[in-house]
């Protein structure tokens, strides 16, 4: 079995519409090379209540858990704290970081707010941060990452070598333009009925009135199933009148 | 107190990392703008029991859920099956839509599959589609919409109007190129304590070595607490010798 993963957005930036959140998808990506299914995804907000309940929650449930955001120096930055209260353990100063930040800043301007920064909850281990030097952490199966995403992906570029990997899960996609996902529904659940062992989908695009159509993947851990069910999907389109083409659409 | 709400996506393509998620940040912002506190925001498989069960528990959380994705004419187009279910109600042909469908594609053309779109939870309103005619619902406090996101924003304009406002939130952001969190997070605590009507955030921007700095935003109901707000963090950028600008960076 593949290990099983889930992400915790942490910020009320996304919540209120100010920030396009890109985090879930380069994780999601990231995961999926790594064989790793991501079983959810969760936007919350900058709650105490709110984080404790929902890592304890996602922590019981998937083998890995990746949050992002809140572990900078500001009032707003809650995020250790509350991983700490979720785990039962103090927020305190991990020594090694508080020694590496003192370095980086100066101890003339390693003030009370940079400080925070140093704090891990008891038991985390660092992850190293190439980008500002202040780290994100690892405790138990929890991953608390930057929310700031040049940070959070070179975080994660350090963490996901450290992961079990599983089977990496293939794919393979066919889109054509002008194609409608009525007349090639019923054939579609054929070939997923053929290739059970393979995950058939069906996603329409609509850019404009003359660039839109359908995209359909073949998606599996069997590389040999996936192939055979794109090849299904590929005749069909054929059959259909439609002139497919290979990978994704616009 | 304004209405709240939450948005579920259900959609594989968002968590195997195929599809960039636009449709969380577009409801958030209409839902800002109308004074609907957005509570959370879930990223769901196409699975009917975790469909089922977040349906359930989110609807009974909030005053308002939006759905997307998952209500097309292909096999894995589940969301109204899952949608009847959680409310203990069939999906059954809802004949002015299927008129509606009928009339739109040809009888000719009208197959089993395509069929499906014309199928609602019974007890639910459709809610009009200009881009592709086939329509979302509401059932209950919960709002169905397609997952393309033209689609989407479409069928939200639509829904808008008809909801509950609440006081809308107006928030002022100033920003500064190489300003650092660290060296700000004090005095701004200050000033969230000054103004504890206000929500003041901090959002670290990274573009490159050059290209970096902090926003900072002060939101809330009362325009007048934010302007004060918005200007005791200007003030303060000024004292730290940073150049702040109004506005979003980047």
């Amino acid at each position: 079995m593949n290990p099983t993963a889930a992400i915790i957005i942490i910020g009320n930036e996304i919540l209120s519409g100010r920030t396009q959140d890109i985090n879930i998808n380069y994780i999601a990506r990231h995961l999926a090379i790594a064989g790793i299914k991501l079983k959810e995804a969760r936007v919350i907000p900058d709650d105490p209540k709110v984080i404790i309940h929902t890592v304890n929650e996602i922590r019981a449930a998937v083998d890995y858990v990746f949050t992002t955001g809140g572990i900078g120096p500001t009032h707003d930055d809650i995020t250790s704290d509350c991983i700490a209260e979720a785990f039962g353990v103090p927020n305190q100063i991990h020594p090694e970081t508080f020694k590496l930040l003192e370095d980086y800043i100066g101890k003339e301007n390693f003030n009370e707010a940079r400080q925070r920064m140093a704090h891990l909850p008891l038991g985390a281990t660092p992850i190293a941060n190439p980008v500002s030097v202040a780290p994100g952490y690892v405790i138990g199966n929890v991953y608390v990452m930057a929310g700031v995403p040049q940070i959070m992906q070179a975080m994660l570029d350090n963490i996901i070598p450290t992961l079990r990997h599983g089977n990496p899960i293939v794919s393979k996609t066919w889109y054509a333009y002008h194609a409608s996902e009525g007349k090639v529904a019923a054939d579609l659940n054929d070939i997923q009925n053929q290739f059970p062992q393979t995950d058939i989908g069906s996603y329409p695009f609509y850019k404009n009135e003359k660039q839109n159509g359908v995209a359909l993947v073949a998606k599996g851990q069997d590389q040999q199933a996936v192939e055979q069910a794109a090849k299904a999907v590929y005749e069909l389109l054929i059959r259909m009148g439609y002139q497919p083409q290979e990978g994704e659409p616009l």
